[in-house]
């Protein structure tokens, strides 16, 4: 597996760095962000937070736009940003263009249904070739967190809650909590998975917790802004909360008065989540 | 003078708000960013940082991209961005779409050449409109600092050099210190200003500082990143030094071994900025 590095920046004394690569599980081209901290310049190996974006994103959003890496810095956290579907000409597109399902919206899953099967398995990326590539190309060790943003914050949740023992801790910014039941995730649903909504289940965050045994959920933080106009409609945290009490879990959901869906509203609580990570990986 | 409200995101407490206003210096609409710290909710008035960006930027970079509002939200910070450049169908462009020149790059200054002359006047919109603009409608008090990236760098310098004891502290990130004796100063001057040499001292900021007396330059603080493709060729901090020192001006220049021209480089080190500029507007 080799890495073809795209850019490279100094960021608070460490690096942000870009690379390509060919992906064998998505079958095409990917590009991912990586951000170094200094720590990672004196021998020891690092743990690693995935940062999943949401629909629309790419790799750069969160590394421009969150202000992650000052903390990180500090903490010694590596963050790996993936891009948010499979990409190029061979990559079958939504028909008529749209921005919620296809390109930039890979939804973190492994999808059944043709045309989509071939090339968006966006979670076996996440979860196993893109952690395989990181730990052997960076000084990383195989402690692992996720956090993700909507779409995102939907994957972080379904790779922590689908793959225990994976990953140290999860959190999330506005995730999609219950997409069985909202129009974003019922149309990627029932393209990548098709109809039959029993497989919907297994990558619907709110049923896998509920379905999570008690004791076996890693720590769990999620941030919710009260003015975010998605909230109602395609958010719905209320579903996974509903979920971790029938299952028996501690969730933190904060509802932050005023805050949107926007990136300001990241940047405003990123670093309490490198927090809660950092803490469960060793680093606090 | 009425402002329109065209965006408004709670951020670290306070609120990130963009407004649209018609310019009677510049002779078409502006938008600006304005950065609210949360004590603005709380009646005092607070000083204001302005923020030049540079070439093809709008209000928006700085904002997303600095991570500027965590801190000025601590020391009760304003911050004001407003675009690079007069903009609209009736503001002349570049005839070759170049983009280190006309739309989104206005180099801060009065233009005297047609037909650049009647839009093109961003120093007086800077130093004169915005701020009485801005004191007008927000919690603001006239305790000004002013600071800038690149050709926006040049602008913070320029802004204040010309206008003494208008502004209590200047700061620049990679400013074009020395535009008189720099490819994208010479084309710009040439055409804004015309062939004239002149004329251009005015709006040179190594000129001006040697023109500076001694104890009337507000604090200066100047970063640099020393693998900046740009600083041999456009940016020249070593003409500003030698301006302070043939005037006898302090002038703190950092060259910073690694950074770039980007905002990587710049959120680095933001909130050193943000503390010199708090420190001369009593914020500390």
């Amino acid at each position: 597996m080799s890495l073809e590095n795209i850019s490279c920046q100094k960021s608070f004394g460490g690096w942000h760095k870009r690379y390509r690569h060919q992906s064998k599980v998505l079958g095409c081209d990917m590009v991912f962000a990586v951000y170094l901290p200094p720590q990672a310049e004196q021998g020891a190996k690092l743990p690693v937070l995935y940062w999943l974006s949401g629909l629309t994103c790419n790799d750069e959003n969160f590394m421009q736009k969150a202000g992650a890496q000052r903390l990180a810095a500090e903490l010694g956290l590596i963050i790996v940003a993936p891009d948010t579907s499979p990409r190029g000409e061979q990559v079958p597109a939504d028909p008529d263009g749209a921005w919620d399902f296809g390109l930039g919206a890979g939804f973190y899953l492994n999808a059944t249904q043709q045309p989509w099967a071939q090339h968006y398995r966006m979670h076996d990326y996440v979860v196993e070739e893109l952690p395989a590539l990181v730990e052997a190309h960076f000084p990383a060790s195989d402690q692992r967190s996720i956090s993700g943003h909507s779409m995102g914050g939907h994957g972080a949740l379904v790779c922590a809650l689908r793959n225990p023992g994976c990953y140290q801790s999860v959190s999330a910014f506005s995730p999609i909590c219950n997409p069985m039941d909202c129009p974003w995730g019922e149309k990627a649903f029932s393209r990548y998975l098709g109809e039959d909504r029993a497989r919907w289940r297994e990558w619907d965050a709110s049923v896998l917790l509920a379905e999570t045994p008690a004791g076996q959920c890693p720590p769990l933080l999620i941030e919710q802004g009260d003015r975010d106009d998605f909230l109602a409609t395609q958010l719905k945290p209320e579903a996974l909360e509903q979920a971790a009490r029938k299952a028996g879990h501690t969730l933190t959901l904060r509802l932050q008065p005023g805050y949107d869906h926007s990136y300001y509203f990241i940047a405003s609580f990123i670093d309490d989540h490198l927090r809660h990570h950092a803490a469960a990986l060793g680093r606090l």
